[in-house]
């Protein structure tokens, strides 16, 4: 389970350890005020503009492969040494953590939706914030944060004005908002399955109703520790005045976002319990259905078969008392009626049973 | 599944995108005081009347298709921008918001039952309350509010003359007894399949079980952050000194009334669960009954299947060794006296093990 | 289910509607103080003596139908609106309410056992306490409080000289020992019920353990809030100072014995739980045993079936190739021999399967 | 069900009602500083020495038939009404109170393992201290405290010096030592179940293994309030000041034990689920592969049966259309061809099935 | 279970009890400080050199069966007593205590791999800190603290210099790390196994799945409590002061590391129990496949055999009345046909019933 990647046990903290398969570093740095905007994709730290008063600084790293780079970048702006490691060994658990009251950390894991649709992965999203600066962190390209470029490029006036915090809000926003579509392809496959199931179903649709749940677990285990960050980001004292007011509003309607998803997830998974169980008992009742035709069958047959056997038999009727029936007359149409009362018989008492 | 519509993500928040589906949008004024009622339909918003001081005015917007008209109403009352986009977007997650001291936003998922009674939706409806005004949203029209403004029309004294608060109580009250009739619904049906199941059932009950455990989990998801919203309105600081002490223990009452929704709601869901559980073990109870009755036939019928079989061989009798049991005299009555006692055997045997 | 009694939605709190079925009223009054007692029935409000420093006043209201009576009496002692509302309408959650610091509010349910004790119903049991005042309701008459009017009457110190808030203790708990038969009954059904499903069992018992699983959950839902109206007395700031820390002391006790209750009804509902999962496994072993011998002896005899099957074929034995084996000496003998070391390996076989 | 015993519904709080099975009481009186010790076993309450400072005085009361002894002792010593009836009412959920800065009150059930080690019951141990003064209450002579004693007698200097905080702490260590050698039992008595079930198991292990979870339940039933209690004495305010700093570590660690217990209850009680989950998959399985053992010998032979008592008909063969196949030359070993080629093609299909 | 091994019940407190099968004692003392490092192994409590300020002493205590020198090093650093018998009684619930402000005392459990990976097993490590010293207890050698060596060996600069605060971080670091290769190990296996459960499985799969459950049960039980002594140092007000905000930090870290082991544990016990369900679904389904097969062979067959049995009676056709259909022409080829309609009449059944 790739999940487990971790620094090996015992090395100091801060050793930074670059995943051979890493995406190659790239690095985009937005810099805007009110008034004004640019844009450029930087290969060295020294190219990165001064933080300055009035203007945000948006720095967007995708791939961490480039060790030397995300070094110098954790020297220029005087980043905490576990931020560049928990950067960089990317399976942390999603968290908010403040390193003394001017710079904030936060750890995400984002549902990333393959283009082919069939499968999902998380990849972790790091942002540290300090006064005037986002850092954003990503693992590989993805679109999830365009639609924020767009609005900043268009010159929306909120976005623009807003600094540093409100910019954080949009970026923890976007996270969030990348859940909905897993969560909908994996509730939408769920009622298919349902549906099927309801039907009739065999081994295949239980398989997938498992994948489904192992899904479900996997998202929530994402969801939860993101909405814990988010909650911790509006309560946490050391946190306390970051957020304007204004923006701690939006941020409040984004932990209800988490909060929602998460409601989503569970009841998605309650009702994957449920039907598991009701699959098992519309199995047993099936078996038993098919056990009654058979029973019946058997039942009804089985003497009778014994019957016309014993009738079949070679016993030589002209001795002392072997089978003085067989030269009876009407001994045949005698042992049809006999048969028949039988079947009769058995009719009634599968009636009493309730089994017809 | 159409609960996970969300606007897109990345959308700068306040975007305002309106369902094609959506209701015709009416807005309806009702103005009063302990002394005057007036109530009109309006189309603009400037025709709505200014707030005064001891008068108190409710709009009561249905249907959230013209957009303008919700967003000239946001200006007109300075409303928060998150409270027209939550308005709008019609999945939020219930909940009660205040936005500084003197505007508070409250919404909530209201079961409605469809006429023809064999279905139930919810719908979102969300409240502004600000000084001497409240703005009730829904997306359909509803009976819900009308006894509310039936009493407003009858003049009673405590609703009339007790203002915004009481009004805020009065809706969210309204909204809480829309839980009643789909729970007792849902109960009903719940007892009535019980006693199909303890019957006897077949898949048909199971399916039905399996739907009102779904709905159970729906309702829950609808009331348990009504619940949640109530309880905050009760003991959240900023609210604090909206709701009069004499209107407080009304709404103390009204969240006693949601938990007892909720608790209901839970007991049904574990009976459902107790319920799925006996299902189980009577029908594989009735397998081992079945199974039972055809192993005793079975058990009983094929040796003595064999045995006449044995005994209709056709070897030649007159080779040496060959059968000669079928030339002895009463070897007949000899195998038949046979054949009893083992089918005696069986049944003590059967005795034994408690089969029978 | 008759449990969704409600007012109808949207009417003025305060509105009271009557059950028709309710029970006629009749009220009881008894005063006393460490000297004195006096006990009255009264047909109208005036003729309730008044409140005096000093002694104590206990109204007891048995039965719900006499509206004009309820209402009276709520104006003579000026209750809150809501108290006889909820009085009432009697499928209130249990609770304790403070009206301010004067008039405290508790609404319980207490299991009555029918006297021919084959059901149990609960009923609603309301106490409005004032100072010197304890208002009493009760749905039908029970002899559950009659032991607190033999001690009043037989003078015992303690209770005559303690004043209400000993008499609130006295009555509360009272109710709270109310549930000791009704789960008395229920462990013992349990119990009973646990020693027949591990001897042998049909579906009657799964039914029966089932019924005992629904009273347990009826039964944790009228004694949770019970609980917690209990600990909110001992906690609540607002009730501070009206139960005084002599009579405290006995409250605790009183929340003690709730809380014990509560722990035998969840240890009750776990033990069920455990033995319908023991149930079902031992159904399957059961039927697991019943097949392996249908198999066992199908097995050995079908093949050996189709043996003598096959020799009573009607082949004539003088066309080439047809059944020579049916013309040698000593044929039956060996197909005997044959016959019966096919037994024999099944024997082995099932042996090495472990069936036998 | 015993557990249920209660005082009657109604009764006086402090109302004294004696099991007439109870022990008949014996008191026997320890008395101790650092350098003395006196022990001796007394009859009458005025034989008890005056608590002195500086000296310790632990009685022990040792069943609890003599009521006017208790009550003695209640009033010679100024016990609380209530500890002398929770004391005598032996099924009082395990609790510390406090009456007052200078009374605690301590209830526990402690497990008693039953000489010929079968079974195990629970019996309540009390205990009051007071300055200066322990009384311990058991309901049956029990060994569980003597090595307290030992170490009195053999002048061990923390115990001897310490007074009665410290004698406090070593009796309820006491106690909640008493809880491992069931556990144990019960723990080896799982394992070895476990064993069992995954070797080849009937219905004899399957009530083992419930009987196990009824003994865990009960278990936890005493453990549970049992650390809630010792963590009520670690962190009430109430207590505070009574247990000095250097005790407050020991009854740490005693709530530490306690807490220990209950986790491995807790985590037996799951194995114990996770078993029976497991031996139902386990039966069905091998109910699974008996239905394949029967279902493939019938499948190929009853087909083929079939086929021979087709030809055993005693059709005419020389009636026009009758039987013809009968008299051809090599029809047998034709008809054994065709046998061969049926029970080939069944195990093709088998195998194609994965059954075999 | 050798994990209920306890002192004895009613043992004074801070007896020392020796494992007779316990480790021999080896001591290993660091003494460090930014510019110094000395390291020694010791065999007198007397060689140890003494605390300076400034360096860091670090006493590594390996095997604890020479109790004499735990007791000499209990006496030189004046340990309280309850830390030397919780060091060697080694079965502790992990912890973290404080001891006054000056001396914190921590117990953990660690898993420990068998070098031949088959098995794992938890040791106990204790920590003793107090200024300027840390001692560490193990049960047994193990490599789990050796990269700390090396760092302080290597010079690295923040640990030589960090002091006391810094190293119990990075013992504690190394401990929580020690989970990962346990759990990687399980949760591979549970992939394993569940891919193999999909497929087709027998009991042996099922086993190993119940394995799987009881390690993450015990994994678990050793993890949990860690995080909460991690929590504990980090919230608790009397280690206030002993971190240094720099290390809590890392700290944190550590707590972050242990609450996702723990949610890994949980994800993968939930994986597990849902898997199981699977698989019971899984079998039933199987079960039914193969009763379906069964039944329809055997519902066509068995009446057919009925048929040619009943022809084949030896009835005496010259009879009046017997088997007058044997004389027909063409009753064979007629017989045949009614029998091939019989056979579709079934197949037709069994389509209508969704079985084929």
């Amino acid at each position: 389970m790739s999940t487990h990647a971790h620094r090996r046990p015992g090395l100091s903290p801060g050793t930074l350890i670059v995943d051979p398969n890493a995406t190659a570093t790239t690095v985009r740095v937005l810099r805007y005020s009110a008034d004004t905007l640019s844009e450029s994709e930087i290969h060295k730290v020294s190219e990165i503009p001064p933080i300055e008063p009035g203007t945000t600084l948006w720095i967007e790293v995708v791939g961490l492969k480039n060790l030397d780079l995300l070094r110098d970048l954790g020297e220029r702006f005087d980043l905490h040494p576990l931020v560049v490691e928990d950067v960089v060994n990317v399976n942390q658990r999603p968290k908010a953590e403040s390193y003394g009251v001017s710079e904030h950390f936060i750890v995400a894991r984002m549902p990333i939706v393959d283009p082919r649709r069939s499968r999902w992965t998380t990849e972790q999203v790091s942002l540290v914030v300090k006064s005037g600066l986002v850092v954003l962190f990503q693992e590989k390209p993805s679109p999830a944060f365009d639609s924020i470029k767009e609005r900043l490029r268009e010159g929306r006036v909120r976005l623009r004005s807003s600094g540093v915090d409100y910019l954080t809000y949009a970026i923890l926003d976007s996270i969030v908002d990348a859940f909905y579509p897993v969560l909908l392809d994996l509730s939408t496959e769920l009622e298919a399955t349902e549906d099927q199931l309801l039907d009739d179903a065999d081994n295949t649709e239980l398989k997938t109703l498992h994948n489904i749940r192992r899904n479900l677990i996997r998202l929530r285990r994402a969801a939860l520790p993101l909405r814990e960050a988010l909650g911790s980001l509006l309560r946490d004292p050391e946190v306390d005045g970051f957020f304007r007011p204004e923006t701690l509003v939006f941020l409040r309607d984004a932990h209800d976002h988490a909060t929602r998803t998460l409601e989503q997830i569970d009841n998605d998974r309650e009702l994957a319990a449920s039907l598991a169980d009701l699959y098992l008992s519309m199995v047993s009742n099936r078996t038993n259905d098919v056990m009654k035709v058979l029973t019946m069958i058997a039942t009804v047959f089985i003497p009778l078969s014994f019957l016309v056997g014993l009738y079949g038999m070679n016993f030589d009727t002209n001795r002392a008392g072997n089978m003085p029936e067989l030269d009876l007359p009407y001994a045949y149409p005698l042992l049809l009626a006999l048969m028949v009362s039988i079947g009769i018989g058995f009719v009634v008492f599968f009636k009493r049973k309730g089994w017809l």
